[in-house]
């Protein structure tokens, strides 16, 4: 059953460890197939050196494992909210990686400094609230997805130019087209805030990049008028 | 003599360098059998690199050496009397991991800021004190293992719920069920500690989760209701 | 065409994973032949891993494609520009690697505060100002390279003296005699902004190195009366 | 001539990769024949991957070459001041190493604040005055090893007891009674420096290991009544 998405997702997974995204088993990617409505995600709790294609689980988007023999992520239920809310995305890579954690604990937005930023994300990433007491006790996971969502909402940010968010007190969720693109966006998540944090500590001076730079880096490489790199 | 014990403290040493826990001979690792009361630590000062099982050193709880040719690590004693007084633990973990140490010799505990500290340690990493003029002459590494037992008496931590220590202006201690989670809770305290740092560069805000992310996170991973993982 | 200066061109650009100048396809180094007014250049977006000297491609002073099936680095114009106004150059990089860019974002100069610095530059980096919403409108990898060109001549700053600047909210260029020094000036960069920035986060006192140790240190490898290393 | 000691500086020089003190050639280690009068350094300015045992240079404590058809390293005569000055020492090693490049840039001792430094360093490491116009201007790299020797005497330092100083603008040497050991105490530096600077950002509070604890962690591993490690 989906054999050719555990691959690309078994795939997706093993980039973490070769980007330098994970310590130990912290970390997840997942794929969706939305012709069928299921998606493939990382069993919990596996470690990367003895994960094979095969331990992938495929759940539908209810969170319920259709098939598979190890317990999915327990972060499943927030891949399966973004899923159903953020239409156009394919894969969804979550990390704890640490210069991503650093803002998520210091509930700061990355900054926007830099062409770095701007050819990914059109825009800070955001630091979406840290869950509340209810939130936590009644779904955790699930409302995990949920913060995320409305605060893209009510920030009105579109999740397909600014394809990633801080959890509060937590770690980045990164999310792309496909499974490996997802992965890609988590690593220039990591890179981004590395040289935020960075250029924060040289200077109190404002840092965002202006709008017309955020255009043209974010157009550069993203739809009808890109001219970065090879035509596919 | 416990040869099998040799083998698991043998390898939990040398995850010690795999995960980047040391410098040159800067760290060791022991193992209990509470049933014999006698445990196996790594020899003091050898190289890694020329590490061997039959090199470990079987030491009753006393510290005193029942078998083995070489001496066995310098810190024998602490870790004798952190078994001895914390009767739940397997195994013990000592470096000097660079994030543990910056925080050990600026006397401060590493706060609990995000849900990697929290999936591990059920609250701040401690500072213990410095040893006194006094405690440094007469039995040093003894009185490391005091100062240890007696902060966590003294602000009633739970060794089980938050496995490790820093001794102030000398570095980590971590003990877990078994040698290799004791040095599985090593890595968490220094990527903790990185994070922790970070964060608190950031911002002046408070940053401490609150207790009811504690409990989440802990309980997630521990306990009869854990369900974090595959089923063992 | 030109098969000897695409396999140094190549060459060049595989030392920048080497020497961790960059992630993933961020960045690109070019090398001229001043004889036939052509240079070599990394074809854009292509995996350092599946690079191949005979990708590389051809392109005249006008940042046209002379030769070569793949498109050139996005960034060509910008190579062009400073192989016309920079006539004692052989080779450029561009990267985006992480402590340039953070100066970078910070628009400061990387202060010249040590001799790891003074080996190789002639006094401070500068940090060219960031570009107009104009000046990135209408030719925006072309204006690069003039608001480079710009700044060294208001600064009175000989591009031989100090082969590098920063783009200030994007990254380093740097340039040399030969592709592969080029790649040399880029790494010293990296390595002189990472020293510099924690020497600035130790103290605020002023830290520039004098004029006369900036004299020394550039002509003990530079010019007639150079004696370090071997001689050629 | 002196075969067994140019193959044991050739290896003290290996270890500085190794060990990640050094970027492109920025480095050297020598060692001493006390008997004979002469030292053996590394070449200047020959890449790691090309050393050779065979390249090694004999040099009299006059600096001047007695075999070896490569220029000795440009900072020689700084090696043979301090070997004329510190009787006891065996080996010298100089780096560019960062975090005691970045103390060297601010001017500041690396303060012993951890069992780490005081295992190796029985006090602070002075970073001694940067050279004036007229030091620089006649025979630069012989003051070099003068303001070295000058600030021990000044401050009454014992080199046995704290090998290594900082070169105020420049970066550390370090030595010990083996050429090994002049590189074990070069890296021990820059561990120091690393967990110190951390340190440092993290409070405004004295952060001064006692006299007492400098005395126990040196005195544990040096003199005759060490117990760290293993009979030699």
């Amino acid at each position: 059953m989906l054999e050719e998405l555990k691959e690309e997702v078994y795939q997706a997974n093993m980039q973490l460890p070769a980007l330098d995204l994970v310590t130990f088993t912290w970390g997840n990617v997942s794929g969706i197939d939305r012709s069928k409505g299921l998606f493939v995600i990382k069993p919990s709790g596996v470690d990367y050196k003895a994960l094979k294609p095969e331990d992938m689980v495929v759940v539908n988007l209810d969170g319920e494992v259709v098939e598979g023999n190890l317990n999915p992520s327990s972060d499943t239920p927030t891949h399966a909210y973004l899923y159903k809310h953020f239409p156009n995305i394919g894969g969804i890579t979550h990390t704890h990686s640490p210069w991503g954690v650093a803002f998520a604990a210091a509930k700061l937005d990355i900054p926007a400094v830099s062409t770095t930023h701007a050819d990914t994300f059109y825009g800070d990433i955001p630091a979406v609230p840290a869950l509340s007491e209810q939130e936590i006790a009644e779904g955790y996971e699930l409302n995990t997805g949920k913060v995320i969502v409305k605060e893209f909402a009510q920030r009105n940010i579109d999740p397909d130019a600014i394809p990633a968010a801080l959890v509060s007190q937590h770690g980045p969720f990164a999310w792309g087209a496909t499974p490996a693109k997802s992965v890609y966006n988590a690593k220039v998540l990591e890179v981004s805030a590395e040289m935020a944090y960075h250029a924060l500590q040289l200077t109190r001076n404002e840092l965002h990049v202006p709008q017309y730079l955020l255009d043209k880096h974010y157009y550069r490489k993203h739809g009808a008028h890109a001219y970065y790199g090879q035509k596919e």
